[in-house]
């Protein structure tokens, strides 16, 4: 399967081209046979000539825009000026700033909101420690968290290379929830040291957002700091993905008018995102699940491969006990959950499904089986990806997931939050919208993180955790 | 002394005063009585019976603020309807905010600046580490450290209650230097764990600003950070207020005509400030500084009360080797600067010193002598207070010194630095306009901090520690 061409590697190539009939034709032909869409065209400068044009083109990956600008530049009458990779430019000097909330003008704005002035400010804290949530930052911010292990399908790539994930997901936050987020990469990748780490930094957040750290050091980490934190916690790769899952699962199950208790699930994948998912499935009714690592199936008394974390799934999944690979467990499955690697399964392992398979491939960017194959043997098929219907994005999760738990000053997260988005998640789509290409709602329907938020603040509420 | 009425503690009374002639001129009155200041007026609403106005009231302090109003309630014919703390009102909800760079409206933009996208950019810093200050915040950001255990005048509040401070200083870097800072206010005093914790979180940021630790601790953490850092650290405390010193004491050079190696110098106070202060001068070429702190003058061999920053400084201070207090060690300097606390010092002390005394009475907000008491007897005074002329405020370096080493990508900061930053500072006042009154720039006169920047750039390129 090629991968698509996508905005995400998206060149503006200035050409200077003969001024002649036919010409931009040609281009756009090129363009197109090796591959790469054409973007929006601008004209810069026209003369008897020539012609000076920028062309955005999309590709698909670094090579794939090398290989579209040659063959450019192979065209008889066209010459390439500069190529500006618009991807990097805008992320040159980083994609968000501090702003002030105030001016400071002159002496009089200085004193208010520096000495003199600001030594009261302290003061009132100092008396009440809960006033921090009042005249600081720490009620509307968080922070993500990174040691850099697992980043993307990119892996160990150090905190370094981790900063500008971390910064998107900080715009992501502002841009959806107005939440004021701000990246810490660690140099640490010991679970202690971390650990004491974000204990030592967590004064001036209202909650922490861990973040691509690998599997299993992250589950230790997260239960350790909800344990010691008096603010939530929330590894967004295992719950924020989980929760989205979790939704449209149930979406399917209102569009098939099938319990979700019914439901034999297979998730392939028993790193974070796999582990959280068996769990909120199991906490949401569903009594079948079978989890698949390289190993093979999970089950009660496998020696191979464990780890605490598998060892208690094994408990409370695979009720059938079921032994062998990925193939094996297939047999009846009604849904398949990939958060693994890419094209893993093929139309045979879908053929051995129940009568309406429902598939989830969400390894990104190239999911476990190739979306078209899916598509033809399915009931359902969903994807982590932008450019095919049913996308199961974290970003329906966590900003409306933090914006909640901000909003009434939560000291942690619990289960029956997590559930509550999911269903917010799910219940944004009314049961007349419902469809096979229609159980999760786009990221730009604004309304439903607002409809999480509520949800998550409700909840949070009602189990004890809200402080406001 | 009493404090002056300020902006930093100024409230907004709503008052319903009776409609007749004489009742405004009864309160302005009656705030003036009680010591306050007038502030803007407003006009809410006006009837045959009544005016309903908003009225700003500048006082000295909370109790202040009390007295005044319970003043004008006390009026016949006024009620106050309701009191707005401004100065309160102005930290509600923090001072600063995330801004995204860039917007986020549709999936074209997400997929650049997020998934798929931003992959190339995390793989383009992980193939060359030094990307990261092309593409990630790294190049105009810095960390603003504290434990809370020296904060303003306060003392040890701990890091809840430093955080407005921190903000405020977040507000001033950006404002006064366009740099992006964010407060990280550690929960731990221990030398150890905070040097571990900084290295920890070091990555996003191009320098770090150590703040209102207590001394002697800021020494050794300020040390090993940049030792094992490869960025710029920085404790404002100590260098930022000895830079400004030295900028004030270079013009009191100029305007004296005397040279600044002839100077006999009297510190009082040996935390961070008196210590760096005492460095910085001696670097500068001072050669007769005495220090004293509450056990009398610091001289090679004392005993009592010393730490390993006291003994270097006994070695290259007190040449006479002074014993005694403070009284003695006046006794014929022509410099005091006060680094310690209120009311130390009085007439008496100053008349002692040599025929064109200077004294820069820095401790905030109460100085070290009443400024009316000292200004009749030296020739020049210097405080921290913007009510006086000659503030001595470390925003005169900070923000310039910051700018100039993240511009050039600085690994550290040195002495050469420092000092080049005095000069530019010094020298932003030309030969004709020093005076008595004017022997250190405002903070508000912008090309100051550009000029030292400036300087800044230029020294850490010649002493070898520039990467661009």
């Amino acid at each position: 399967m090629k991968r698509r061409a996508s905005p995400g590697y998206s060149i503006t190539a200035r050409l200077s081209i003969d001024n002649r009939i036919g010409m931009f034709a040609r281009i756009a032909t090129v363009i197109s046979k090796a591959g790469g869409d054409l973007g929006p065209v601008a004209i810069l400068r026209v003369s008897k000539d020539t012609i000076v044009r920028d062309i955005t083109i999309y590709a698909r990956d670094d090579e794939h825009e090398d290989k579209i600008i040659k063959a450019i530049d192979n065209i008889k009458g066209v010459d390439v000026l500069s190529v500006m990779d618009r991807t990097l430019s805008s992320h040159e000097g980083g994609k968000i700033e501090i702003a002030n909330k105030v001016p400071i003008k002159d002496c009089i704005d200085l004193s208010m909101v520096y000495t003199p002035g600001v030594a009261r400010v302290c003061m009132q804290i100092y008396k009440n420690k809960e006033d921090i949530y009042n005249y600081t930052i720490k009620g509307n911010s968080v922070a993500i968290i990174t040691d850099g292990t697992a980043v993307l399908g990119l892996g160990d790539i150090g905190p370094e290379a981790a900063m500008p994930v971390m910064e998107g997901k900080a715009m992501i936050f502002k841009e959806f929830a107005g939440i004021n987020a701000f990246p810490i990469v660690l140099s640490t990748k010991d679970t202690e040291e971390i650990i004491a780490t974000v204990k030592n930094i967590a004064t001036p957040f209202g909650g922490i957002n861990l973040e691509d750290i690998s599997a299993p050091r992250c589950f230790e980490i997260e239960q350790r700091l909800q344990q010691e934190l008096d603010i939530p916690v929330f590894h967004d790769d295992q719950h924020g993905t989980a929760v989205v899952i979790l939704a449209a699962l149930l979406n399917v199950s209102r569009l098939l008018k099938k319990e979700l208790e019914g439901f034999k699930v297979v998730i392939s994948g028993a790193g974070s995102a796999g582990i959280a998912t068996a769990m909120i499935l199991t906490e949401a009714g569903v009594k079948d699940i079978i989890i698949c690592d390289t190993t093979g199936t999970i089950f009660e008394g496998r020696k191979k491969n464990m780890n605490p974390y598998k060892e208690k799934l094994s408990k409370i999944t695979n009720p059938r006990r079921i032994k062998g690979g990925l193939s094996n467990a297939m047999k009846g499955a009604d849904i398949f959950i990939g958060l693994s690697r890419p094209n893993l399964i093929g139309a045979e392992d879908v053929k051995k499904m129940s009568s309406e398979p429902v598939i989830f491939a969400l390894s990104n960017p190239d999911p476990e089986i190739a979306p078209e194959i899916a598509l033809k043997l399915a009931r359902v098929v969903a994807t982590g990806r932008s450019d095919y219907p049913n996308q199961i994005n974290n970003m329906l999760g966590f900003p409306g997931i933090f914006r909640g738990l901000l909003d009434v000053r939560a000291s942690s997260v619990n289960s029956a939050i997590k559930l509550a988005a999911a269903n917010a998640i799910a219940y944004s789509i009314r049961d007349e919208q419902l469809s096979e290409d229609f159980i999760i709602p786009s990221v730009f329907q604004r309304k439903v993180i607002a409809s999480v938020a509520y949800e998550v603040a409700k909840t949070a509420r009602e189990s004890g955790v809200a402080r406001k």
